[in-house]
């Protein structure tokens, strides 16, 4: 059983897009205690959906499992009987850290559309003050998947001394062209839709739930695997003969739109805006010619890469490519390519191997 | 110069889904001559977006060229000195064939989504009647990329004594479950569209705009390869500066949102809708337990299968399934895996070892 808790940052934060936050909260939660020394402290990034409620369940109700609780726990790979864990909502999201449906203080209105867009470089700039109010000089890990993957990479390159180790997995250190596509229309979705109100749609008691659900329609398959999809679903039928009209003849259309109808129903669309920028605006060798080991170089943690084989939205190959400009670097570095045929959401399941070489791993650090 | 014609059909044709189509016209294009043993006939079919206008340029606008302009015509590979071709705007279509836009009898105004559900086995079951009507006995060839393939290969199935040759290019023997959920966002996209109203849309002086363009927004990533948009818009940015907004940041962005709009602007979403449940639904294996070469076996005529090593659409790997059906059928089977690094939207382009596969099969052609 675990409880958020809520920071209240009061010193101005400037962002990369050059606005200036004046103030913001963070909600999180910690997981095990912090040691005497302070050397023993995770931190875990979350993704395009993620939140603070990482592990544990929360009192009054027992469905609310963290979302990486099969990895985070006493005797878990990450456990916390040793580490002392932390997982944040990062600035721009809507489980309760400053975002889209806090009030601008400015105006006394939701933010909306209005709050500016942050990036990975942002968050981390703002969990490096969290690191500060938890009295955490230095982390023994960054760990995250995905988008939270770049988080953990962006630590070693903002704050090369405050990082030990970097737990990078099915991450990638840029968007390609048809990543940022999938991203566009999801953003596009949302856009156009009638609801969306130039994103004041709180003022108007509606949510442009027809965009957010085919933004996640659209993501969920690029979540999962071809293979995946055709062990899982194929061509299963749902009902014996064929509608001949747009109601669900297949499961996979079943399953779809039940994702995109839940998620629909509790995620923000500002916040789903912002947050697929994020990880288009990712590019830590963009300021370097796209030389990604020179953008590398500063880096002085200690890295483990993780892949999947079947996973399509960040490859292995996009891995490798991280993999190649460390040890360019002559950093410490640990892949593993993982089989799997559950495509890029591999990183949110119990996949034996995946957590054997995440647990060794974080045995292998001293706190 | 080509010009369309237009051919009434008054016989009723009962559909698969059940309903029966008491008339229809057909709009057609024919490019060279019929010869007299009326021997060198081939028809070409169209996949989602195409039409019956192949080949040749309309009188009145030099920009109409039609969509396989390159593959068809004097001196190309489908050689019109010595082939009478045919392209025929299928049933359910938006150029003029009868479809969601015609007038239905049994009301006096447009179909829009009350027009039936037609399939790839409608299609070729009208074809089939317009080359009585041409006085074709037997085509030379079916031709057709991606969905005109399925119609190449149905044909073989439905009407095996009248046909000889089957180039069945870019396609699949069915849909994957990847395959269908593209297709099932694409169809949310449009049907959610407040302005689709129930696809009646016509009456209300509208179209779901909206929706169409993000279904062909989601459409093209599928037709372009990964390799092909990193080397088309990789990360290019339009403006020296991110925008920190969700205006165009990357060319890609800019190159989907025109595709969609473009398309949007001219395209029917009813036709749309129709087409992409033909996709779905074709599975000449489905009454045969799965099993491809069962479906096959009534098949006479000789084929010849291309595929392109970047279309993840329907993957070399899709059509070698056919080959291996055909082959177990002891078929007359030639198959080309083209190297191409423009994916599904190969099959439209002009590749020169494509090109030459193509026009030396037609070459061997006895007519």
């Amino acid at each position: 059983m675990v409880a958020p808790q809520r920071a209240h940052f009061d010193a101005p934060l400037r962002l990369r897009c050059g606005s200036i936050l004046p103030a913001y909260d963070l909600v999180y939660e910690t997981y095990g205690e912090l040691n005497a020394a302070g050397t023993n402290a995770v931190l875990v990034c979350h993704a395009l959906s993620g939140s603070h409620h990482v592990a544990g369940v929360y009192g009054d109700d027992p469905r609310s499992v963290g979302w990486w609780d099969n990895l985070v726990g006493p005797g878990k790979p990450l456990d916390t009987r040793k580490f002392f864990v932390v997982g944040v909502n990062n600035l721009g999201g809507c489980y309760g850290s400053t975002g889209p449906m806090s009030v601008n203080p400015a105006t006394g209105r939701p933010w909306g559309a209005d709050f500016p867009v942050v990036t990975v470089e942002d968050w981390v700039a703002a969990q490096g003050r969290l690191a500060d109010h938890l009295g955490i000089q230095q982390w023994a890990a960054v760990i995250g998947g995905s988008l939270g993957g770049m988080q953990a990479l962006q630590w070693t390159l903002e704050f090369p001394e405050r990082i030990r180790h970097a737990l990078v997995i099915a991450s990638a250190p840029k968007l390609t062209a048809q990543n940022i596509a999938f991203n566009d229309v999801a953003r596009q979705a949302i856009l156009t839709d009638p609801d969306f109100h130039g994103g004041h749609y709180y003022e108007h008691g509606v949510v442009p739930a027809r965009g957010l659900r085919l933004a996640r329609m659209i993501g969920h398959i690029t979540y999962l695997s071809d293979d995946q999809m055709a062990e899982k679903f194929g061509r299963r039928q749902r009902g014996d003969k064929l509608k001949f009209s747009y109601d669900v003849d297949f499961e996979i259309e079943s399953y779809l739109r039940y994702q995109g109808d839940k998620f629909a129903g509790f995620f923000d669309a500002n916040t789903y805006l912002i947050t697929t920028k994020a990880l288009d605006y990712f590019d830590p060798a963009g300021d370097y010619g796209g030389d990604l080991a020179a953008a590398l170089a500063r880096a002085r943690a200690a890295f483990l890469l993780v892949s999947f084989t079947t996973d399509w939205r960040f490859a292995p190959e996009r891995s490798r490519e991280m993999v190649f400009a460390l040890v360019h670097n002559r950093r410490d570095v640990s892949y593993a390519e993982i089989e799997s045929s559950a495509g890029h959401d591999s990183f949110l399941l119990d996949d034996p191997h995946y957590h054997a070489v995440v647990g060794a791993y974080f045995d292998g650090i001293k706190v």
